[in-house]
Parts: structure tokens; C-alpha cells; sequence
């Protein structure tokens, strides 16, 4: 196994010492989160009883594979973890996320959960956010007019693409991936990009990591220890 | 012809005097705008030269059945003059919209025009906005955490029911209307339910409306005189 992926199955298995019997479990999207649902669907074949929500269709088939029963939003309204990757986080654990194009639905297993956990290979360690593009959700109608807006706020932005045209998120939107170079204000230009016409959510998860685990060539740490 | 129909075709015919040969405008949606377009149309059979971005379906079928030509964000990111109803306005020209469901494709429209000009009969003019209900539109996946955010911001809400089930709008999401009783800053309102994550946008439209044209019973006057 190459060096990067042994990093992430070590930092997604790493994470289940946070999980206990009966606990709702919010599931992130993307390649270490893949590592974190095949251990948790052992878990569960030998014994431990919980109910996931999945971020997206992948993870949602991940699921069924590993056997890992999930719920949802219809059915329960409180989360107690939340497990995620992210593209890359800054010293402050502030986090640039969408790579997958999930950012919006894992955004709203984050914002409900009691405690959000963050699973990386130590390749997304950054001193600061910006040189991984920010991935905007953004609405169809009219996206020219709302990339003009980004624009306006200094991000140069790219419509994402898919395999036949534009990409298109689990949420019928698209997706733009934006340049502002080095991000100085994480929280400041979330909001100020949140609050345009046309923008439903961004990439930018700033002050929600209550953990970052990392994975190295033959380990993982918690950034808190 | 009842007097509130009557004061809405007023409204809606006055407000073609801003337009002139060549414009792009943007065209809103609900029974005031149905008035105005039906006008356009005629003027367009006798040679004028326009076009329209529809906001919404609807719209869409009207701009076909009078015979108004329609453009699209792709074509141009320049409308001229949008002009549109409201549910709501204050005296300070702040609205509240989306009693017809279409409220994000009316504020992209709005946000992409040099110009917007709100048309509605009198009954629309109150004091202070609140006594309508604000439609938030919202994404469907998680709404019920997305409500209960709203809630914390002192909001009641109610998830708008369509046809069969919960009302989908045209960008596929989920609209709940809510009752905040009187709201005294609408700026401050829209931007923190503009902030929480799964919400798309908010029926707030503050500081944008540059006239509004009132019909009353047997002529429409521009508030602005």
C-alpha cells in the first residue's frame, strides 16, 4: 500500500476510538472516510450498534457495502460525531473542504453533530488556507452572475466539470473552484461569500474541528495530544 | 374586473414606461407581473425590441403565450431593469418575497439588473415588514436541523406544502415560511438566516427595490414622486 494511503487508513481507523454503543454518526465523503466505514462495518458485524448519516450517494453505497445501517435527518435530528477528511487544514484547524463536490451536505452533518472529528493524511497540514482552490456550491441559475461576484470579492473561479459538462452536486448545484491565493480571514471571507445572491455554501469549515487525527507513513496522532 | 385585479394590471402597465428599445429585463413572477407582461407582449407585437430572463416556470409560459423573447444568464450577465411583485414593502422600499415560491431566481434577477422596479396593488405597503410570513427556501437534505436553526433565530416555521407532499421549488429545494412577528431589521435579519448552513436564501430583499410603482383603485402611482 503506498505511503499516502496507509496515512489515511491509519488516521480513519484511528477515529472509531471515538465512537460508542447507540451513537448517531454523521459520515463524511472521500478516500479516508472509505477507510473509517470498512473498519466501523467490522464493528458493527461484531457487535456495536450505531446509525450513520451519509454526506453523500458514495458513502451511502459504502454503507450498504460494509453494513453499516444509517438513518436520517426525518428520523433524528441530533448527531453525536461526525467524521470527515478535508482538503487541507491550517494551524487553527480551520478547514478548506468540496474537493469531492460534498461540501454542503457534509457541512450539515457537521453543523448538527456534538463533536466533529477530522481524518487526514498529514499531506493536508497547511500553515495557511488557500493553496488547495476553495470549492463554492453555487446555484445553476444565473452562476455566471454569481462567479462575477466571487470575482468581485478577488477570487478567480473556474466552473467545475464533470464527465458530460458541468458537475453537478447531490444537491442539483454547481460547483466553482476559486483562487483567492493565500486566505488570510477564513471567517471573514466565508461570510462575505455566503452572503451572495446565488452562493448556497462554501468550502470553508472555519472554527468546527473539535479534533484533527493525522495519519503518518506508520501511524496516527491526535492534534490535540 | 375586482379593484385589487385593477390596481395590479395598473401597476404592472406604468411600469413599461422605463423600458426602451434593446433592454434586457429581467421579468418576475406572480399575478401583478402576469399583467405586465401581457402589456409587454403588445408593445413587442408592435415592434418593440426586447428581451426577458424569466425567473420562473411560470413566467417562462407567459413570456411564450405574449410572445415576449427570452435570453438567458448564458447569453448575458447584463439585465437593464428588472421588475417584479412583492408579498410585503415598508417604508423604507424593503420587501418581503416568495409567497409564489420563486424568491432565489426573483433576487438573482434583481441582484443582475441596473435597475428593479417593484409593482404592486396598495395592499401590499405596510409599516413594518412581518405580518407575511417569511419564506426561507432551504435545501432539503437535513431541513429539519436547517429549521430548527431558524427557530433559535426566533423564528416559528412551517414547512410550505405543495400539491403532493412538502412544495419543491425550482431549484429543487424546500421552502418553510416563517413568522418572526415584527421585524425591525431586516438587513440584520436576512444576514444571519443567510449565514446558517442549508439555508439558500432568504425572502428579505433590503435596499435593492430602486421604485415601486402602487395601483390603487383607478391609477398606479410611483412612490418615488
Amino acid at each position: 500500500m503506498a505511503n499516502q494511503d496507509n496515512a489515511k487508513k491509519l488516521a480513519g481507523e484511528a477515529s472509531l476510538r471515538h465512537i460508542e454503543n447507540g451513537m448517531t454518526i454523521g459520515l463524511g465523503s472521500g478516500s479516508t472516510v472509505y477507510w473509517m466505514m470498512r473498519r466501523l462495518g467490522q464493528y458493527v458485524q461484531e457487535g456495536l450498534d450505531v446509525k450513520g448519516i451519509a454526506s453523500s450517494r458514495q458513502t451511502e453505497n459504502w454503507a450498504k457495502e460494509f453494513g453499516v445501517p444509517l438513518t436520517n435527518f426525518h428520523e433524528t435530528q441530533h448527531i453525536d460525531i461526525t467524521i470527515d477528511g478535508a482538503d487541507e487544514v491550517d494551524e487553527a484547524w480551520n478547514l478548506i473542504k468540496g474537493g469531492g463536490g460534498a461540501l454542503v451536505r457534509e457541512k450539515v452533518i457537521a453543523d448538527a453533530a456534538d463533536k466533529f472529528v477530522i481524518i487526514i493524511d498529514e499531506s493536508k497540514l497547511v500553515s495557511h488556507l488557500g493553496d488547495f482552490r476553495l470549492p463554492v456550491e453555487i446555484l445553476p441559475f444565473g452562476w455566471e452572475v454569481t462567479a462575477e461576484r466571487i470575482a468581485g470579492l478577488g477570487g478567480v473561479s473556474a466552473l467545475r466539470q464533470g464527465a458530460e459538462g458541468a458537475f453537478v452536486s447531490d444537491n442539483g448545484n454547481y460547483i466553482v473552484d476559486c483562487d483567492f491565493g493565500a486566505i488570510n480571514d477564513p471567517k471573514l471571507l466565508h461570510q462575505h461569500l455566503k452572503q451572495l445572491t446565488g452562493v448556497v455554501e462554501t468550502g470553508l469549515f472555519v472554527s468546527m474541528a473539535d479534533d484533527v487525527i493525522a495519519g503518518y507513513a506508520d501511524e496516527a496522532k491526535s492534534l490535540k495530544e
